[in-house]
């Protein structure tokens, strides 16, 4: 069984009526849904108002997998929370960054960079697979429509990748590596963009097989008790 | 001085008079003046149907950059030119595929793949600057409007490359990965999607400083007699 | 199940009698023996000498991953051959290439450069595994011993690898990228360095299992009938 | 001109007198008249007692290539340092950072991993050059024998890099990723192994070369006045 932990900052969904009416059970919920239809997933939720913000040392060690949906309180994440979760990461735990969280200060620390874009509200997304034999791309169609999804543009200030597996075209005129593959110490990372909280994305099938293809890709194949430190020999 | 040669199977630019019109010396005609606006290089034409279809021994030693277009001729070309041509890449010869030699018997030889891709007639493309500091990408803007060309669109079957310097977003739904380098041997590999015969691409300012930025980048700061070989020590 | 057909030249062991202690029934038998002890495998096996040098069109379609041993009768392997052999690959087989297998033609076909380097008689080798969470390096150890192998040394001119998972030390002064992914096409490739003929190394426990691990990794997720080509939206 | 700045964090050199008659005017001293000879290059130094740790805003806006040395007071650079250095890297300032600092929090803040590795006192490396068409490897011999430098070995956790230029041998039995490249945002990153305190590394002329080769390729084609930020189209 693969240990799912699913995170979310869980605000647009409590404060806004529209989104609340999206996501009833807030994205985690639905992610949550999604993922336990799987035999092989084992999954959890935890929340930005929980304590230790949802993220205490037992529950990351407990977790193989950690999926994560964050946007407008980016800022109240804890220098605390981002050291845990980058150590465990370090140490094998696997790390899904959804949509915005490209600004998280998690993924911001695992990359290195300013995991800038431009943006613009409300577009139609075609979502292309350019890596078909890639485990994450298993059994996903060459191309997936999006009727709606916000507009996520390069240049995007990400290191290059170590696989490209989806890239993002959309209507209002730009184009974006949407689905893309690092590893950091033992831990394997997947940045997959689409998932706007205005729009049910994570209850389209495709997207769910995304997901579950890249949890089973980011499982640790050895899990450290830490991150790993200079040896002498 | 940099040696560049230009070649190009010069067919359509011949035969049909709306291309005609358009490249009236052939595409290679135009891309020569161009580049020889150029104080550091010094540009030479060869055609297909040339001796040796324009690429004989002495003239590929005598090049420090191949600059190549082919499109509807790619089946003449003889695996005798295929080989010249790899050997001297491999030896350090840097190579340009233009656009549709994406297809060519010489650049797919290199990749080791079959460069196939989607394609459309007329279309209208954004070209996205995805990697700034990139030496081909100096004094280039973040997009460049193409308001007509073909549209190459992903899945595009090359190795991944290098880095990426340019993506390309088309009006009729496709992305693309639109500049690219590679590195064979000791030689250094840039394609470039935009050029397609019917429009004045390559009169565009910020296109043509894109080729001579890929020319400086490619020409080669080490040149061996000939391919490395096996060594035993 | 992974559908696997051992192909080895098959020279050495029936001419040399010091090799053929070695690997009495030659390094395919040994490899097939391995392999057997998989409950997914299904192994076959194939020689040079078979009609069709072991590789006719029936045998390939109902093959999932080739693995290829060849040295000293690289030029006997014919043109036919390597177009049979790299379509497939193109299309979805998985393709792991043993030693000096890197110079065999469908290997360089399939890269695109010379795959030349520096080699030795008899040397000790250290195989560091340097990228520990790759699928590949699933219950390796992070340095393996071989008392004797063949030096392989740097520059090894490939394309750069999509990963390097294993890294050469070689006691006579030397480094090798010693075990390295590619894609082509629908196919994944490994290459994998060990595995001079007169040092059986094909009996070591680890190296069997890297080389187990790298099958169940190439198998296909997609199989095309051919490989794939341009397509007019 | 190229302004570059060489930073050390000078203590080893004013305490160890064995050190200090390596190096009589620091690290920094030497490599100051090392690249002080080159008419393209215009060279500061600054060291971690100075006001500000060396590096106050005015002198890192007036860098373009920012050369660095620490190892037994990485502890001591503060948090402040290294957001400003970060900073400035993403802006586009070039970073090159040397031995081990691949511990120094700079580096390992640009890298997002733990850059951790294997290490030994007192052996013999040879530094071979892999990627010799890189601008980092020009005019450099594909081997360079270091009589004394420290062992480091891989496992060595950083992300894939965009470039592996120089891998190193050690007598005592480890291989390591020793010349590696990256980008992050607009700044291009060098980390090049060779330069232990105790011995006189840095007065080799190849050493020197390819950390003058260095600087140039990472001078900045573009410095925006701070690091990009998202942007709303």
């Amino acid at each position: 069984m693969i240990r799912v932990t699913v995170w979310n900052e869980y605000e647009h969904e409590r404060r806004i009526p529209k989104i609340a009416k999206v996501y009833p059970e807030g994205i985690h919920g639905t992610l949550k849904k999604a993922f336990s239809a799987e035999e092989d997933l084992n999954v959890r939720c935890a929340t930005l108002d929980d304590p230790e913000q949802g993220l205490p040392e037992d529950i990351l060690a407990d977790t193989d997998v950690l999926v994560w949906w964050s946007h407008v309180r980016q800022d109240d994440i804890t220098e605390e929370t981002v050291r845990r979760v980058v150590r465990h990461v370090h140490a094998g735990m696997g790390f899904i960054a959804l949509h915005s969280a490209h600004f998280s200060p998690v993924f911001r620390r695992l990359m290195g960079t300013p995991c800038t874009l431009n943006w613009k509200e409300g577009d139609r997304e075609k979502l292309f697979c350019v890596n078909p034999s890639h485990p994450i791309a298993a059994g996903v169609p060459e191309c997936i429509e999006l009727p709606h999804e916000e507009l996520y543009g390069e240049p995007f200030f990400i290191p290059d990748p170590d696989d490209i597996v989806f890239m993002g075209w959309f209507e209002g005129g730009a184009v974006f590596r949407s689905g893309c593959t690092f590893t950091r110490g033992y831990g394997k990372i997947f940045y997959f963009q689409p998932g706007h909280e205005e729009y049910p994305i994570y209850d389209d099938p495709d997207i769910r097989r995304i997901l579950v293809n890249s949890i089973r890709w980011a499982a640790p194949l050895r899990r450290l008790p830490g991150p790993p430190d200079n040896i002498a020999l």
